[in-house]
């Protein structure tokens, strides 16, 4: 298991994270929002809500980060200075893998990262550990997306960069997973410490408003992926704000 | 099942497809090269191959289609005028499935059409016919590939507008399936008239020069759809030229 | 495409199937019940069960089956004498292959066929070609489950001894195929026998009642395959009696 | 995470395994043979196996174990003493789950325990923690199978009773894991104790005599998981003889 240490670098406006060893680091704490496949998240509209999330993010300072489907990786990240992830990729190699998602390409259409083992994509367990291997050696950042503690820990000990903790039961509910399993977000938090303190958690369900993204915070996770939270909301940019103002820098 | 009539429309030098109710079709005979997940079919590297084989197409007047990684299928449509097809797409609906390919996805990036059922990311039945239906209603074409006859007769069945024969033996060798297997050919396009007459055939596998594919034309496909044969050949141009006189409009 | 010529062998009170090339052929019409994994389809409730359908199936002279899990074959297959099918095989080889279902090991346990493609395990349109090749050289029956019209076509053309058409909207529902929507089992019937007169044809959701056995035979399938018509059921035998005597042998 | 506390248990002639909390517990050191779905590991040539380790375990007194196909699991923990594992099994509950591998299926047919992620089966993370849970509803016991340091970690982490280290450059092969790369086995026993010491390692890749097993013994595993190292024998008694030996209780 390698550790990397971070060394933090004078940021001027557009650039929104961290180096280390040549690798971008999502600044913390942060907010990732998941388009997922929505009609609102795809294409053209894609593009949009990643304008709004980057004058968000300048004008109040706040750290945040769109993840978008594959076919839209390079139109939103030239478009935009906030981070784009990916939402998956294979961890296939240069060669015959007609139709998988290869790392260097997401990478050269200007991914700085990629989220693994979303529940809507559960991925096995050699895959995700060779995922974040080869995520690393194109110089992009990991989010595994885990279901409960134990995969929580389990996915530590494959060193990603994060984990982002999405009880099922949460998913695109209305209960906040502050609120309702406080719990669940601190013990996360703590058996990824134990097992590797070098990844950050991420609190993925159930985040509603700037309130949920403070107690995220307070419970120990460095921000929150969410997706409904800011994509079913009618007034996305009003809904950013207050959850930008939530981690803004002072 | 619901059939075509095909009308041809006066092309200008870019547009290389008929319309049928709005679809674009390839037009046949046509040379389909699948850049995989090569390095030199990856990011600027497949632009330039698009670039090459448009430049071909055109002066030769011959067509020709490309179809590339999900991440390059906007900048290649972008800068190419030949038709650019998708490695894979998944037979998903707008909504919560973060990682998945979705069709509109791609035909907003500017796919014309989609592989379906490579060898390399072979699919479940109701899913390559769900994907037929879904890219149907993108209007976008598909391409079924198919392992030998009665898996191409199952797929004629589901009425794609193409399947294209890779009898799994020849995949990146240097037999050619004209002249080693040729019977396969000619008992997959009678297979697939038998069961579909709308459904062209395509040759796929073991297609390295240009006799080759005016072989696959005489035992009855449309063309041929190839990787290494392209890919994996240093003058590009050279091997592109002579097939595309193959087939050249007189 | 290899067809088979049927000859009807006089029949024993164990044998409830004809012979063709040695290949057991379920004696049509018949009833097939799929066991799934309800608690009362598992280990010695399966075994119950069977032995009811083969009291059924002797005293009333009705052509029963029975499916069930993998590791209850044996069992089952040793102390009734009504064929028992498997519920799902791979289609794989002796060889390294931990944990697959393998033809020759549930042959051996003594089933005489095997369901493919299920809609609760969908597979790879080339893993059910090779699962119906596989399965003949086991000697060994296949039914193909099918969700549409189109994908039955495409079953037929693999060649299986039967399909079984269960539309989604019908699985587990209250609604008979039959009343609902008599056209799509005529029409599947239609559809294999232009592309397959050797495949039959099973009726394979909303069987509630010998009435449904009735007409589903009448629109030209050869029987039923049900699972929540049976096994949802309190009072099994009776029903079990009610649907054999809409097929009874006069 | 829940710890189980051991209890030893004076064992008969016929129990080669303690209870802790009415779950059976192979007793380690232990040998663990895959037959895999080999010829020689199907059907009756299985149980001809089973009882060439039964009859060797009990003469010299070592803990053997044998892992079979689905089918076979009935019929060898009938005929034989020795705990007969599952090779595979979903982490499905009862319902309608047609044609997977429910957990009670496999538990009432007789099995002690499973193996979970077979390199030749790997799992998705969220299933192989399901699994274990799963295992432990039903009284059986599991073995992760893990590719290297990291997965082994990640595997420790979702509580299984063992992991099973098998790198994949030596599986099948000639090379000894313990004489070409003792410094895995020590990495993997350091890496699971960290992160759960109630769970314990196997040496899972390259056991081919008695050295080997001794030498993965002094290293910190509990015991060996192989396949090829016993089936592709001739003499199997022979090496079962040996390798028994070099665990065997004084």
């Amino acid at each position: 298991m390698e550790y990397f240490f971070f060394f933090e670098k004078k940021k001027g406006s557009g650039t929104r994270f961290y180096y280390c060893k040549g690798l971008h680091i999502m600044k913390t704490p942060v907010i990732v929002v998941n388009v997922k496949a929505y009609e609102g998240g795809t294409g053209r509209n894609c593009l949009r809500i990643a304008k709004v999330m980057e004058e968000v993010s300048e004008e109040i300072g706040a750290s945040m980060v769109i993840a978008v489907q594959t076919a839209d990786i390079r139109m939103v990240a030239e478009n935009v200075k906030i981070p784009v992830f990916a939402q998956h990729m294979d961890a296939i190699n240069y060669g015959s893998h007609t139709g998988w998602i290869l790392p260097e390409s997401i990478k050269e259409a200007g991914a700085h990262g990629v989220l693994l083992n979303h529940s809507e994509h559960p991925m096995k367990i050699k895959e995700i550990a060779e995922g974040v291997e080869r995520a690393r050696e194109s110089r992009m950042e990991t989010i595994i997306c885990t279901n409960n503690i134990e995969v929580t820990g389990a996915a530590a000990a494959l060193s990603p960069d994060f984990v982002a903790i999405e009880p099922p039961e949460l998913i695109g509910g209305d209960t906040s997973v502050t609120s309702a399993e406080p719990r669940i977000v601190r013990d996360a938090v703590k058996a990824v410490k134990e097992i590797n303190p070098a990844t950050k958690v991420l609190c993925g369900a159930g985040v509603k408003n700037g309130e949920d993204v403070k107690k995220a915070i307070e419970l120990g996770s460095v921000g929150v992926l969410l997706a409904s939270g800011v994509m079913k909301v009618k007034d996305k940019e009003k809904i950013l704000r207050e959850m930008a103002s939530a981690i803004e820098e002072k």
